[in-house]
């Protein structure tokens, strides 16, 4: 009786530290949110100051990390969890690692930024990132609802939109070579341009991968490196 | 002393486990290493087939990405590993991660190389890309090799030598801007090289994560996001 209450304690901890470590993950999505939309913010308005909290912003993010994989991994070496609170863990540490990649990519739209306010010929067309942005900005935001809530439905409508992002980073490259075809003095500062909309494509691919551990998390379905139609079938399958 | 006979056993059944999925790393590796080699010769020879296998090709390294890390979890569950062999096997999963991501950047190189097979004005300017690639194919190695031997020394002058690697990508940017603007019908040519020697640059940031993983399970130490200079200080300092 004494040991049954004893170990409720220790299940207690055991759950508050899980809870503590997911809350933790919550924050860095939070803080990775608000470097995305500052880094967007500088590059349509050509903010140098802006550029720079960012970039300093991301040893913030860093710390995160180091933090929370420090966390996990004590969690792991002392309480020794199995099946779901193992792969709980698990899936933490995988979201914190893409999570600071995102915090990297928003750093280097800030950077780009940085360098468009002090470039010449070729400005104004940071202005063509406006769909693209909007829709990694959501995405990003419904992966860390969809991580909070563990809720696969969400995680799979934005695993689905990675597909427009694509899309909407071909098309911006397409007109973007026109743009340097057409004006070569442009050129710096549309590589520029072009170098920002790859940072945030990547942040859509890195958004998908957190939702794809959601699934993964709920469904104990490794969705890694298949379609995402693949993903639908396997769902309704169970 | 039965009792130690049979600890005896589950020991040596976990040190198995435990070299097998060391094992199966390097192998990754290998392939992954052979992938890169590949996709640069595709590259440098205008190789249409060799960068269709290539690309084909992932998806075995896929495979291994997903195999090691349900291995890794499932060994985690069942050994309840502490201390060293936790952070070896997180340690694994970390390397796995980046070598996925490694064999994704070597698929990003091959199909830069098939465009440019297919390209017209502005082929030749992948030649500019040979000191880099064996700089970068080199870290790979010793990254994997410092991994194998946990070799310190190693994994720290592989993480310096990407200070180089960064330097040799800005050159050749600043190169191919100049022939762009040149010449503004090379452009779409051009920028497949340049997508492709980002590609190559990724791989080296990458070799440099592996390494500072190596260091950080041999040290116990978290290097990530720290300076070379600062990690050999720490270093020093054990």
């Amino acid at each position: 009786m004494a040991g049954e209450i004893h170990k409720g304690h220790i299940y207690q901890r055991f759950d508050a530290e899980l809870a503590d470590l997911r809350s933790k993950v919550l924050t860095m999505g939070g803080m990775v949110e608000q470097q995305l939309a500052d880094a967007l913010r500088a590059l349509s308005e050509q903010d140098h100051d802006l550029a720079a909290r960012v970039v300093a912003g991301d040893l913030e993010v860093n710390g995160f990390d180091v933090d929370i994989d420090e966390e996990a991994t004590r969690i792991i070496a002392r309480r020794q969890p199995t099946a779901i609170d193992l792969r709980l863990i698990l899936t933490v540490l995988r979201v914190t690692n893409d999570l600071e990649r995102i915090g990297d990519e928003a750093e280097r739209v800030a950077r780009m930024a940085d360098r468009l306010a002090e470039a010449g010929e070729g400005r104004g067309h940071e202005n063509r990132l406006g769909h693209i942005s909007q829709r990694v900005s959501r995405m990003l935001h419904d992966a860390l609802d969809a991580f909070a809530r563990m809720d696969v439905e969400l995680a799979l409508k934005v695993a689905r939109e990675d597909a427009d992002v694509d899309r909407d980073y071909e098309g911006i490259m397409r007109l973007m070579i026109t743009y340097m075809m057409e004006d070569p003095r442009t050129i710096p500062a549309v590589l520029n341009v072009l170098w920002a909309a790859r940072a945030i494509e990547r942040i859509g691919d890195r958004s998908r991968n957190i939702c794809e551990y959601v699934i993964y998390l709920v469904k104990g379905k490794d969705v890694r490196h298949t379609s995402v139609e693949h993903m639908a079938e396997e769902m309704e399958r169970r």
